[in-house]
């Protein structure tokens, strides 16, 4: 099944060799680790919380289990309970260690999934570098998927422990930064779209999940686009008019979110006397009232367009907009690991990649013609299409070759612990 | 404000004057009642099911409130409580007595209920023999609204006292009916329907929900709906295949809850030793192969369309067949309150309307350009569109003329306590 | 097996004949329901409450299982779901029907079940009038058992009820009473019992159940005891300083109790603008100071003693007091059906029974040497005898007849619905 | 207030001088740790289970908090923060950081803590050598109460880190130890006690937690005591003959905590194929049927005496038993952390000691007499003086010289994760 290697048979993405590219994206989610300690790296402050080391190990189980052991002929697994205890959710690899429990194993510590990864780095590249060319064809696709599976993780990674840090009164920090300058958000205007036929989802070049296909046609009438985000400032003020105290604004389901949980404000948001502050990886900061609002639901999202008198934008609407857009903005690159507040007023609109995921009024189903890849990836998507709802153009703590203008992000529209905030929309009048 | 009536100042639907139409159908929901003991009207089975005897009041609790209370100007509410008791979600009329809780009112009992439903007839029909023209112009609306309302709470009594009924080891009996011959369920055969821009939604003539509006256009691809109901025997075939047991047919949330509520079988499903029977509002039965199978989830539909290797339709879909049938079939009139086989095969799909709800394949959500209605009724449907997923076609607990090919009825997905059911689609391949 | 009977066979209590006795007792039951609607009989407000109509058929039941299928060859029951249906616990007649579920039986109504009381009533008298006296040896002590346990259930009866009509808006009043003259509780004193060996439980003689076996001897200190109960207007004082507010006073499990319950004050306490009222079988009515405070948990009624400096009794101390009582007091006979003010002053300890269950600081265990007995009734007390805390005395709902100084009722430490509040004891120092 | 020290003044506790016996008990907390990693100090598999860094730490708080910050008048707290992080329930300390969440603080870290044990301990040791004689008579009882204090917990270092390795699939050890040779259990016999009165409680020589006192007289009947604890082999024919299936056997709140645990077994027994297995700080073990069954709640503990036709022992006939006995046994010094069998039969009872926590009869009430103290510590017993029921003897992980015959231990009636077992007495027939 092998042969000598050839650069050739290596394929690339952007330029970047395979290999290249696998060792760099796997250095960058250990180099997110680095701040914190082995403790850090344990715990699961609720079930949608994942401990840093389960991330760890869970990407690396996903070439294992995915790539190797379905390659190599002679391929031992690193230790057989592994397949157990960082399966996530694929029914058909077997039964999964329950998820509310991944914060009681201690073990394997953060030392060993370090060797667990190494091992795994070292038969992939090996792999890579020996495969004869038709065996490099059936699996770059999967390591390829691998490593897109594995940016979502880096930014679960840093997402999550600013929800366990959230949860400690010592308020660690993750990264520090320098204190914002004052600044004046631009006023928020509409950007005018034409209504008719229009294509959307993915036109099968480069990578692109399996949710994002097939591209196909769709009838959308005219609509207005808000050039920015929605910033602190004025989600303050729809507060401040008794937002949260009004069930006219809200769907049943988050009027009930907000009675039961007690929501008077984002996630993350504190009334420390005098100064109100928000939770963030450097730590708690006051609230920059023009940064977007960020950690909200997608019932806040909602409530807060219709009692600004507008709406959110449809998946459609906010793709045909991002389609011209060049990819650019605020991500995990930059290294704030916070949304940023935009002063440029530049004909279009701004802030559509990067900064906070954009709740759209879409939830999050199938589109039209989609069939479920038939092999084990196959979950990867479809099942979680029923009670969720499509976010859109990724977050400050998003890796910037990872997002694009078709790319689908889903939650419960109750998830506040994502980078999630709002854009607003309108009919024409 | 009032003058001398005269026959021609009330309005009529369909050539029936509204107080003969309010007093028609005032009287049905009475007599729906009649073989009801006073205990049965009670209780509370589960958070969902409303005590008959509060469906009996709310609906009176609705013409007080949005015609009387708001028309005349010396009316007396009956008893300064009920507003309270039984307002059931409208945030502008005030609180309301905790929905779980219902079953906890043994006062008003069923005579002080029929009191109350007999005071405010009197004077509805009072307002209508009375009211100046221009006044009846302004609530006419209301009581249409009111009537509708009443219908679909009709519907509900004889869905809830189902529930209530199948608790009870002594297996009451709400109508006997005749045990059905032996029938073999024709072929489902598939009918292809063209793609293209289509209008959907209601054109205004006639009574609505808001929810139904505005029609619209929206594209469609070309797609097959099958010729008739999934039956009992074809889900039993599903059941055989394991299909409770394999999360590859399932969303996630869809097997999280067949996990957590032990499902196996469809709702009312029993295993009494050699022959399975359902129960019915006829009592137990045994299961006939050739009826649509009821009760079922939007999970449980999804699951078995994935299983069949299709899909259901969208609502958009659903409307474009239903949209040249005629509204024929097995509704609450016929008195059967139960799905019933079809043995025709007439060139167009059979049973869409009747029988069961058809569970689609589209969540609730509003159509484009929908805004809901600014007065108290503005919360009949808007602040559900979230988490729920629509039906179609009224059932054979659902009163004939209250459903129209484009009524949008909607339920979470994990409701199977509604006459509920499953009609296949697919793509053209 | 039978034979003419003579008025000699039927044995008599305190020179009441048994069939005389029986159908007393019976009847007694069936009065307490003259005030209630059908619909008042079926539901049940929480788990610990069961309907009326279950307490009608329940201890019917009692008498149809043990007794007429015991001791009646050719017996036919009533119903054959009944058995499963009208089981409270008794796990040797077999499976229970659900208790949280009682409320969901619409069936039987309760004129079925007064059917099913006249069917058992039949023969038990017949049995009564035609056993052979070998025979009525056998089952005289079970019906006797019988009785007492349905005077258990006509305290329930009430206790149930007024739960029941505190949930709702409207108030109802089970039976109406005048308005009570002011008046002023005496002071309490102390009364002194000298400590050494006593003997405490029940010595054979007439009636008792099994947990008041067998009698024995103890050793106590010697020991003050209040002269009266605690009464709301000092129960108040224990409020307004801060009782419900301060941890200090409270068992670890109380104070999360109130945390979680929001308890701050005793249940049926209102807060209706200036005068506060409790809920009664009267309905609601303004707080009488001078009555003993009544509807108060074990963890209140410890807290309460704990704030006053000195303690609760044991089950042991309060006997000793008791034991030289007359039965007389405020009971169900009354028919004030509320606890009510004392001003006499005795010399003795004065409503030591009737009025309130009295919380002593005793748990519920079994006497050195108890043995519960070995037939199904076995399961009547035994089985209780883990975290629970002994009452002593009976209440103003509570049949005369059936009390006695060594009676031990016993509820959990949190149970607030019974007529249960508070005597203090102090030790000597 | 501080003066020289000389030797004289620093008291010692069986010879052993103050700062000595401080030093070597905080040095054995920190030895139980060496087996561990950072990361299994973190997690709380249970709301019952605290990190083993949370112990570290929490012991540490008692001192700062009792005696650091009370005797030393310029005393500066290490960390603010910890006063509230470190409080387990003193609520006349202040709020407490929630008890369910103590698996969240990844921060302090264990090297963090490592350094506020040293930090505390070294103002401690200050302390001890400074003060002058009249303030070392009024910390030293404090003192003396942290240390008993610090060795409860090095027993809950053990208990708690069992059940988190419980939890794991990898089955860590925490020390390894040699298979046993095999054993036949003595047959066990009964010792017969002579009742009448009797004195109970701690005589006030030496140290006694306030719940041992006031030492009081008490009447005993006669009654026999069983010579061993009851073994594995013994337990095993309880569960063979249907003991987990048979309401019979159980208290109505231990059957239901049977059947809503799903309990067939101890805790930590397995059923892995052909033999057997229990979890061990050793790992899985096959189950040795000579040793003392353990991790049973009370309620398993009844159901098997009541099986078995017998009883549990009180705690005042334990008391008598034990009171004559050597404190000696498979305490936490012999290494073994594990029960042992017993192959001694010496003509009275053993393990009386050490192995396992023996169930008692008796709820945990006071004692006739008791006052709680009066300043914080006040807390410590007698808040939990309801619903739990009183061990006694110390187990396998019980620190030897923490133990006494008077010495009450309690925990709920279902808590199965402490080294808890069972010894049998019976009435004189």
């Amino acid at each position: 099944m092998r042969t000598t290697p050839t650069a050739a048979t290596i394929p690339a993405v952007d330029g970047e060799p395979l290999d290249d590219r696998y060792h760099r994206i796997r250095r960058i989610t250990e180099a997110l680790c680095t701040p914190l300690q082995a403790e850090d790296c344990v715990v699961q402050t609720m079930a949608n919380v994942s401990p840093t080391k389960w991330h760890l190990a869970h990407t690396t189980w996903f070439f294992e289990t995915f790539v190797l052991a379905n390659v190599l002929p002679d391929y031992r697994v690193y230790h057989p309970k592994f397949r157990y205890l960082f399966n996530s959710y694929y029914n058909a690899v077997g039964e999964q260690f329950p998820r509310p429990e991944r914060g009681w194993l201690t073990r394997p510590g953060i030392d060993e999934i370090r060797k667990y990864r190494g091992h795994v780095d070292e038969h992939v590249r090996e792999l890579l570098a020996t495969a004869a060319p038709t065996t490099l064809h059936t699996f770059t696709p999967l390591i390829e998927l691998g490593l897109r599976h594995e940016q979502q993780h880096q930014e679960l990674i840093l997402t999550d422990i600013k929800h366990v840090f959230s949860c400690s009164p010592l308020d660690p920090v993750y990264r520090d930064r320098p204190v914002d300058e004052p600044i004046d958000a631009s006023p928020a205007r509409w950007h005018r779209y034409s209504g008719g036929m229009h294509r959307i989802g993915h036109d099968g070049t480069g990578f692109a999940y399996d949710n994002e296909r097939p591209r196909h046609e769709t009838y959308v009438r005219s609509f207005d686009l808000a050039s920015r985000l929605v910033t602190n400032g004025e989600y303050r003020a729809f507060i401040d008019d008794g937002g949260y105290e009004r069930p006219a604004h809200w769907f049943s389901d988050g009027w009930h979110a907000v009675q039961s949980n007690g929501w008077k404000a984002p996630l993350y948001w504190r009334n420390d006397g005098d100064r109100p502050t928000a939770m963030t990886l450097a730590g708690p900061r006051p609230i920059n009232e023009a940064e977007p609002v960020c950690h909200v639901s997608y019932y806040e999202a909602d409530a807060y367009a219709r009692w600004a008198g507008v709406r959110l934008p449809t998946e459609t609407e906010w793709e045909i907009a991002a389609d011209t857009r060049p990819i650019e903005g605020n991500f995990v690159e930059v290294g704030r690991l916070h949304p940023a507040p935009t002063s440029s007023d530049t004909g279009a609109p701004s802030q559509m990649f990067g900064d906070v995921w954009e709740w759209t009024a879409s939830p999050y189903i199938a589109y039209p013609g989609y069939r479920p890849p038939q092999d084990a990836t196959g979950e990867y998507n479809a099942k979680f299409m029923c009670n969720q709802i499509v976010l859109r153009g990724g977050s400050c703590v998003t890796p910037r070759d990872s997002i694009r203008s078709t790319y689908r992000n889903f939650f419960q529209p109750d998830a506040r612990w994502q980078f999630s905030g709002i854009r607003l929309a309108r009919d024409l009048t």
